[in-house]
C-alpha cells in the first residue's frame, strides 16, 4: 500500500492530520494536498481574538505551515490550487492554480475530501461592499484586522448571533466600536434554548452591545466609495461603517455532488463510521462530511475543530490500512462573551421535542465557587433528560469563571448514558476556591430528579 | 414513624443534612442533635481561606446556625454538648453538658453517629504551646486568625504536606509571613505520585515556601511565656512563631468503638450503602464513617465535605423510611497554591501497584487554553489505566487557571468505566479561551493508547 498515492482536497485541520496520520504510518507514500487558500492548519477559532487584538501575530494562528508540511514531513501542500472537479471513475481530480489559472488533471488512489465549510451570505444588496465580511478563512480574519487599522471605523453591526456573532460582538466591543448585533430570530444561540440565551444577550446588552431580536437584514447601504455605510433591517436603518455577517455555515460539498458522491445530513458528505464516502477509495472529512450524533442516534452536520480533527485522525487511519471508526458527537460547544462563559452538549430541550423526545428539564442558579470565597459568581445550568428513563439528554451552561468547561462533565455523563440520578451521585471535585459542595451540575441534577 | 425520636451525634454536614432530609420528609418528629462544639455546618474547607484574610466574617463559613435550624426547621440543637456513650441496649446516649459539666442520658429511636474527624497531633514536647494549632473545627479557624491578629508572627511553620498543609502555607504566606513547610516523606501530597507532587513542591518553592521534605518534627521549643519559638526537626532547628499542623486526620469514633460498634476501613464507622451500622437503628455518616470505593471494590476512609452530604443524605432518607444507597467514592479531590491548581481522582499509580493492579501510566505537559490566547497556562496531567483492559484508574492534575475542574471529566469517566480510548473519543469543549484543540485530558489518553 506504500505507493498507493494520496491526495487530499483541503489543507485544513481534518485535511492534514489525515495527512499526517498517514506519513506517521506510511513513510513512502506520496501525499498532495490541494488548498484553495494561502494557509494551511490555521486555526479558525482563534479569528476573533486576532481581530479583537488580542493575538499579536496572526502567525501564531497557524499550526503548521505549508512549507513545514512540505520539509518535516514530506507532504506536498499545494495551496492556491483549488480542484474543481472528481472523476470517481478515471480518479483523477481537476486542479486549478489560482496563480496562473491553469487546470490540470491529477491521479489520486485515495482522495480524501476535507473541503471544510462555507459561510451562508444571503444574496442582498450590498453585500458585496467594501467593509462587510463573513469570517471563514484566514484571509478573511486577516483582511478584517486590517479593515480596522486603516479605517478605523466606529460603528458595527453583526448580523447573527450564534457563535460566530457573538464572538465577534465581542471582539468588535474590545476594539472600541459601538457594536449592535442584530439576529432574525427571537434569541440569540440557536443550539441553546430561549431562557439561557435570554442570559446571554441580557448579559451581552448590559456590556455594552445593543441587541436587536426579531430584527431581518434586508441590504446593505454604501457610500460613493463602494464602502458599507448603513445596514437596513426590516424595523430601522442603522448606521455602520463595519458589517460581519455570522449566520451560519453549510458543507463545502459542490464537488462532492457533482462527482455523485452521495450526501448525507445538511448536504454533508455522507459517511461511514470509518469516513468512507459512497464512492470507492474516496473518503471525506471535517467541516464537510457528516457525524452520528450519540444522543438521536442519527446523522448530523457539526462544523467545529475538534470533529475535524478526529474525523481526520479516523479517515488518516484508515487510508493507510488501519482500521478505525468516529466514535461520534454529542454536540459539545463552548464560547464566552466577555466574562459570560458559555456551553452546551448533547440536546436543547427544543431539540429534544422536535425529535418527538419527551423530556423533563430545569434550569438553576448556583455560584461558581464557594459564595465566601472571592471571585464567586453566578452560573446557570439547564440540565434535560429523558421523561420515560431519566437518560441525560443535554445540558446548557452560561456563567462567570470556571462555569463553561464544567460542560465536559455533562458531555461524559451523557456519553455514558448517564440518568440525572447517576449525575448527582458522580463524586466530584469540590474545594471552596473551585465549587459549592454540590457543583451546580449537581444542583442541577438534584432539581431535575424532583 | 413520625413519632421516632432521632438522636444525632454531631451537627456540622453529615448530621445537619441527614437532620434536615427527615425533617423535610418526617415533620412531626422529634430531632436532637448534640454538638460538642458552638457551632453548625460550617464550611472546614473555607477555614485556610478566613485565616488568609480572604473571607471578611467568620459568619459567612456558617451555612445555617443553630438557631436557624431551630426556629425553621423545629430541629433541637444543642450545641457544647458532648456526647460521651452509647448504650444500644437502652438505646440512650449519654450526653455531657460541657457549659455546667451535667451528664444526662437521651433516649433515641434512631441514632445517628456523625461525630467527624479529628486532626492526628503526635504526643511531641511543646505540642500544647500557645501558637501551635491543628486545624479541625471552627474555633481553632478562629483562634488562629486572633492569634495572627494580635501576636502578628513573622515566621511560621507548617508540618505536613497534605490538602492542609498546603492551604495553609498559602494562606500564611498570604499574610505575609515566612513560610516553611515540612514533611517527613519525600514528597507533597500523599494522595498523589512524585512526579506530579514534585511539580507541587517546585511551584510552592518558587512562590516563596522553603519546603523541607524527608524532615521530621521532634519537638517544639517555646519562650518564657509558653509560646512556641522554634520548630526542631531530625535536620535542623526553625525559628517559629506560629506552628500548624496538618498532618491528616482519623474517624472520630472512640465512643461507637466503646459501644460496641463496628469499625472498619481506618477504624471508622463499618457501615452498609444505606448507612446502617453494626447496631440496630443505628447509623452513621461523615468523617466518622467508611465509604466504598468504585475503582477498588474495597471500603476505605474518605474525610471530605461532599461525601459527608452525600452520606448524610443518604442516611437521612433511610432513617426517614425512604431507600437511598450511597454511590460510592472514585477518591475526587482539588486544592490550589497560589495559581496552581491541584486535583486528584480514582488511583494514583502507587495506590494501583499497592493493590498489585497492574497499570500504565503517563503524564503529559499541554496548556490550559489555546497556546495563542492570553492567560494560556502550564497543565501537567497524568492518567493511569489498567494494563489488562485499558480501563481508566486514575487521574492526576496540576496547572494553571482552568486546570483543576478538569478532574471531574476524569471522575465522571471512570465511574462510568470508560477507557482510556472512550476518553480520547469523547466529544469535549473547544474555544481558544478554554482549552487547546485536543483538550489536555485527552491529549494524556492519546499518549497513554500508545
Amino acid at each position: 500500500m506504500n505507493d498507493r498515492k494520496l491526495v487530499v482536497i483541503g489543507g485544513d485541520a481534518a485535511g492534514m492530520s489525515a495527512a499526517s496520520k498517514v506519513r506517521r504510518t506510511q513513510n513512502k507514500r506520496e501525499i498532495v494536498v490541494f488548498e484553495r487558500g494561502g494557509h494551511t492548519s490555521f486555526a479558525a477559532c482563534g479569528m476573533p481574538y486576532y481581530v479583537a487584538g488580542m493575538v499579536d501575530d496572526v502567525d501564531k494562528l497557524i499550526a503548521r505551515k505549508p512549507e513545514v508540511f512540505r520539509k518535516n514531513q514530506n507532504i506536498d501542500v499545494r495551496i492556491h490550487h483549488e480542484v474543481v472537479g472528481i472523476d470517481i471513475e478515471k480518479k483523477e481530480v481537476r486542479v486549478r492554480n489560482l496563480q496562473d489559472d491553469v487546470v490540470f488533471d491529477e491521479h489520486y488512489d485515495d482522495l480524501l475530501i476535507a473541503t471544510g465549510a462555507v459561510p451562508l451570505a444571503p444574496d442582498l444588496p450590498g453585500m458585496d461592499a467594501e467593509g462587510v465580511f463573513s469570517l471563514s478563512v484566514l484571509q478573511t480574519g486577516i483582511d478584517v484586522y486590517r479593515y480596522i487599522e486603516q479605517n478605523r471605523p466606529a460603528k458595527a453591526v453583526v448580523v447573527g448571533g450564534g457563535y460566530i456573532g457573538i464572538e465577534m460582538a465581542e471582539a468588535l466591543l474590545h476594539r472600541e466600536m459601538d457594536v449592535t448585533l442584530i439576529d432574525m430570530a427571537p434569541q440569540v444561540m440557536p443550539t441553546m434554548d430561549s431562557d439561557m440565551a435570554g442570559i446571554i444577550s441580557d448579559y451581552m446588552q448590559k456590556e455594552g452591545v445593543a441587541v436587536g431580536l426579531e430584527e431581518k437584514l434586508e441590504q446593505l447601504e454604501t457610500d460613493d466609495d463602494g464602502r458599507v455605510s448603513a445596514v437596513v433591517t426590516d424595523k430601522r436603518k442603522l448606521e455602520a461603517d463595519l458589517v460581519i455577517t455570522g449566520l451560519g455555515v453549510r458543507p463545502n460539498t459542490s464537488i462532492a455532488r457533482e462527482a455523485g458522491i452521495g450526501l448525507g445530513a445538511a448536504d454533508a458528505v455522507r459517511v461511514n463510521k470509518r469516513m468512507e464516502t459512497s464512492a470507492p477509495n474516496v473518503w471525506a472529512a471535517g467541516d464537510c462530511a457528516e457525524s452520528h450524533h450519540l444522543v438521536t442516534g442519527k446523522q448530523t452536520f457539526i462544523a467545529l475543530g475538534t470533529v475535524a480533527n478526529k474525523h481526520g485522525l479516523v479517515a488518516g487511519t484508515n487510508i493507510s490500512g488501519g482500521d478505525a471508526v468516529f466514535p461520534g458527537v454529542v454536540g459539545t460547544a463552548i464560547t464566552k462573551f466577555n466574562e459570560l462563559e458559555i456551553a452546551r452538549t448533547g440536546l436543547s430541550e427544543k431539540e429534544a421535542k422536535d425529535l418527538g423526545i419527551a423530556c423533563k428539564s430545569t434550569v438553576i442558579e448556583a455560584r461558581t465557587r464557594s459564595g465566601y470565597y472571592p471571585g464567586s459568581g453566578k452560573i446557570s445550568v439547564k440540565l434535560c433528560a429523558d421523561e420515560q428513563d431519566g437518560r441525560l439528554l443535554g445540558g446548557q451552561i452560561a456563567g462567570m469563571q470556571g462555569a463553561g468547561k464544567r460542560i465536559d462533565t455533562l458531555a461524559t455523563a451523557i456519553t455514558a448514558g448517564m440518568t440525572a440520578r447517576n449525575l448527582m451521585d458522580l463524586d466530584l471535585s469540590y474545594a471552596p476556591p473551585f465549587s459549592p459542595v454540590w457543583d451546580p451540575v449537581q444542583i442541577a441534577a438534584r432539581r431535575l430528579m424532583k
